[in-house]
């Protein structure tokens, strides 16, 4: 039926030809990274260097989490049990959800909505905060339940500073910081889920497609525990006791003799 | 239960501390690409320059066909029946399987096993061939439906030999296409999952890991159709008739500018 | 750590030892059909007789219907790319989702609250029909892309009546569609979702478990396709075109022998 | 394209028809019961009363099996993730696989297979234990964790007898316990995967909808247990510990007056 019929704007296929919201495969397997060609295949553009810069931190950031989060329990627990690495790899982002994961989302949907309002971005942090509180609601994107320092937030705003890379989001989501210890009396820091929200509004970024990243992101550990799992632990075991030993390789520094 | 602990090698976490492969997350986003931070994450070492480079290209490689494959008409049929973005990346995955993606797997396994035997690339093909025809079986990784030369693969093959990049793997590859030819009669050319077989073979990749390549470079792109699905049609129309126009931009080239 | 442990009241198991909701499970498979111990792992209690008879109807209503709903492609387009028989599946409960399926738990929902409020079924029906509309909303289980008359919401009502099953909230539904006609002027029948809604609701099911009265029932459909995808059909073939050719049995009668 | 039509014979659907293999569905709502539906629809004929009352009995058995199975923890992990039940349903099927749930399968191909031979149940038995010893392999369906005599395989055992509804795969089935004991001196039980292969292998259901009898089963246990967890705990709580207190009824009795 004609109106079955729909359009498409993000790939051009044909014999030999394979083009990416208009750019041929085989150049951006060329000269483009694989963040640069996530960033342009979500987005639709190339991102410009200082964008390209960031996208790259973004994703590095949330690749792996260790043995706890829901999401690898749920890809351990289905290869443990006899499936395809892929069908594991599900039943990981089937635990990916509002709780886990999705406050990427949350956070996203408040920024864009709030920084389109008039007033400066200390002004309104404060009205969101007073409104948050007279609903009796959480601002998601703060706080984390290990670190009260995390790393990865430290280094994605420190980044956004040396690149200048910066915009209303990411100034909204500092003055949200501190209109939250302004009203509780005790800081309740950005997360790294709070931080991707923002940096990621400013490039642009519709919300919706926050809990994107973050998988796209996380697979890459769901595959790495679901191998691990496969390869060698017994199948079926229980899997519980999740404070498992770490027997990696101990910790070591980056080398600039790595950096091409 | 003592016997319920168990041990992983992937990532160390504590307070304030994140280090993926004994590497500190915040160096990692500072200094290396997301791709180099899968290889870590999946191998446990940093790549070399060379591999770099090809596993860049690797996951570029893949990230889209259009609408027509599988895991895309799973992902935009999830979405449209009225669920999440997880749920629906999760349903896209579910359909990449022993025949969609699965052969990266497959050519793997059977080049890793025949690579440790006795005798030349050659040789070695040869016998395979033979085998594989007097068993009445396919070898994964060769032909494809819709590219006669798939820019995918000529690119990828470009690649390892300009960086000097190839083993015994990719070696192996080639001549097996060659002693298909010579059995059949015909050209059934190496095809992006065969070729991806090799290369990762090369680099040291457990064969186990071949459809993680493909569902972490796939999913850039279910999660696009997903999100175009969601916020361009309407919920739970018809997705049967997947010769949908494309009306994104027309061909364009990557600029010269924006090699950094 | 004492605050993880949690306290369940479904399954009670020890060596030789299982009992669902208290009742020794060899017990249940000598007395009871498998819906009543569907309602009663569900429910915590089993169904009274006349609950029992509309609960085996509601399960029967909605095993199947054919080819065309997202969960059925879901599940065909995951085996026919090469996956396991419960991968098939839960790709397609993925595709149940709020737009298929997903009415009995939004109607269930709207009931449940109604029914609390004063007034008169017929009252509180023209008040929320008026509150909808005034919100420019649908109400959810009324209206069908095929059926003008649903065979299985007309059985559905005749069994209620006959077995003087019936409450508060299928009389709301019932003045629910008098109150869309009166407002709309044109007849919006209650479809088998708001009939399930209605009838569930009636026997004090919590309206979150609505999606999981059509999974229950729709997985038989879902293992039918996917067994009859796998076993006649090539891999991976094109699914597009869902106006397949129906080469069943002819329409057949059960017969009065059947019944014991 | 022509070649992309197929024909299907589950169910006939018209404006105002649903014939499940060829039954209006509004008969099979009045006269029969789910399981009696389910049979039909995954075998395409109704159960004779014998049949009847074994499947029944077979779909009961497994509904639920407390909380440590990894179905369950993989359900119970996506819904305390923030994630929609469906979502949660699908996930726990997705840790159902080769070694959780799939003994039926892989019990019934081997019965299926077996059976076919010349000789009697006690020398075919007696074949193949010595040809799966001299492979070093294990016969699926026989042993269980926890239970020596598992309730389940009794009942259905006892059922089959007492209905003389026996074949060759039961008969093989038990020949298979006796010569494992023989061979290894201990008692290796038939568990109730083992008991189900046999029954519907001899109702005539391919082996390959062995994961289906298991999967429409445990749904049940699923949806119950991700609405309890849905309901009663808190979000994304540590799963770990499945040690958890049941708190449900005190054992009880399917009465007699509860029997129609």
């Amino acid at each position: 039926m004609a109106d079955e019929k729909w359009k498409s704007t993000i790939t051009n296929i044909g014999p030999g030809k394979i083009e990416v919201r208009g750019y041929p495969i085989e150049q951006l397997m060329e000269h483009r990274s694989f963040a640069d060609v996530i960033f342009l295949t979500l987005k639709g553009e190339l991102p410009e260097p200082a964008e390209a810069e960031m996208f790259e931190a973004i994703l590095v950031s949330s690749v792996d989490h260790g043995v706890s989060p829901p999401s690898v329990l749920g890809a351990r627990n289905s290869i443990s049990a006899g499936n395809a690495l892929n069908a594991a790899v599900a039943a990981g982002i089937l635990s990916i959800g509002d709780v886990h994961g999705g406050a990427i989302e949350q956070a996203a949907r408040i920024m864009q909505e709030w920084v389109r309002k008039p007033g400066s971005p200390t002004e309104l942090a404060r009205q969101l905060v007073d409104e948050l509180t007279a609903k009796n609601r959480r601002m998601p994107g703060y706080g984390h339940r290990l670190h009260s320092t995390d790393p990865r937030t430290v280094k994605l705003f420190e980044k956004a500073e040396r690149l200048k890379f910066s915009g209303r989001h990411i100034e909204l989501c500092k003055e949200i910081e501190n209109a939250l210890e302004a009203k509780s009396g005790k800081r309740l820091p950005i997360n790294v889920d709070g931080a991707i929200a923002a940096v990621t509004s400013d490039m642009g970024f519709d919300y919706r497609l926050g809990k994107g990243f973050f998988i796209l992101s996380r697979t890459v550990g769901l595959i790495a525990h679901a191998f691990e799992e496969w390869t060698t632990q017994r199948p079926m075991r229980k899997l519980g006791d999740t404070n498992c030993e770490y027997i990696g390789p101990a910790r070591r520094d980056v080398g600039s003799t790595d950096e091409s």
